[in-house]
């Protein structure tokens, strides 16, 4: 075996805002400022919480989507916190980046202890705009559906 | 909607140091080194594990709590880790940097499963001087007492 | 106490190539792409999943070993997902770098919530050659059995 692996080149730069992105991108979403959130998408972006369901569009779309499935949590006082590792990234021939990346569902409530599910996968298009990150494109997969 | 998400601005080279301190800084806690961890603060910095408790100031302080707060292992083998993720810096006026990260801890006993509780927010204040990163404070809050 | 604490001192670059590395490598694994796992090993490399076991060695070698591996999850339709947190690196004397990381290992099958153990501490040195990082030596320490 003479392969050698060779992580797909993506500068010091690109790497570290993707991470820093995410942080600011994922504490909106679970501080429950969707505006926000949606805002950290591109225009026409799409964002699609799983496989069956069909993807929400444009940054109003997102919000619309977000209120609609957070309706659910009305009266149920849940923390939730969405945890990322391995943030693995791949440059498009367009100038985009594929970015996969393990996710997991943090929950609790108050006196309880977290739950800790589901195990997901976030599949984002990525692009860079002057230094900024903005989403394109999420799927969630779930490892539980498989 | 028009509004578009910007990240703060963070040079890559302060996000890396950032990461990459408190990989050793945590690690430092996790082994009970805890000079070295009081190390990490700044000389007057403080540290508040809870809203409702005193913070412990200065780095003797500092060691004084950690060595108190761990009495309740004494004779428990326990291994606790302290996992990190989504670290956002936000840059302050004066030069500091606001640094909001979600904190799960793992506690392991021998032959066990870990658990995974509590759920945290680390607020902390950090300052960067020549390049090194220190604590001036640390505040960390509950997700189950909210 | 006037001790001062300094993270050991990488270059930002490093810091960001040795992240990404880690999140294609253990994507890798857990897709089972094992040629592409051990290619993110040095020719020589070895890779000791327990401090009991035999280290396997060579990239032949370590496949080898992960096929024999996961004969226990034959017709057991699992994903397992190899969670990092907190990469502290150290500069050794030969240009390598000591990394210790930790590590869960999140297991689903379908329908199930994530069983999240165990929880390790990866123990790698790593090379960087050419602006690429390839893992010369890794051993597994497991927190459930000291």
């Amino acid at each position: 075996m003479t392969q050698t692996f060779a992580t797909p080149d993506v500068t010091t730069d690109v790497y570290s805002r993707v991470q820093h992105f995410y942080a600011h991108q994922m504490q909106a979403l679970d501080s429950l400022r969707f505006e926000d959130y949606a805002a950290t998408f591109t225009e026409d972006g799409t964002f699609q919480h799983s496989p069956q369901a069909e993807p929400a569009r444009t940054r109003a779309g997102i919000v619309a989507e977000l209120v609609e499935f957070h309706k659910r949590f009305d009266g149920d006082p849940v923390q939730r916190r969405h945890w990322f590792t391995h943030i693995a990234l791949t440059p498009q021939p367009d100038g985009s980046l594929a970015s996969t990346v393990y996710a997991l569902v943090v929950t609790v409530r108050p006196g309880g202890k977290p739950e800790i599910a589901p195990s997901c996968v976030v599949h984002d298009v990525l692009e860079i705009d002057e230094g900024r990150v903005l989403t394109r494109s999420r799927l969630v997969t779930h490892d539980q559906m498989f």
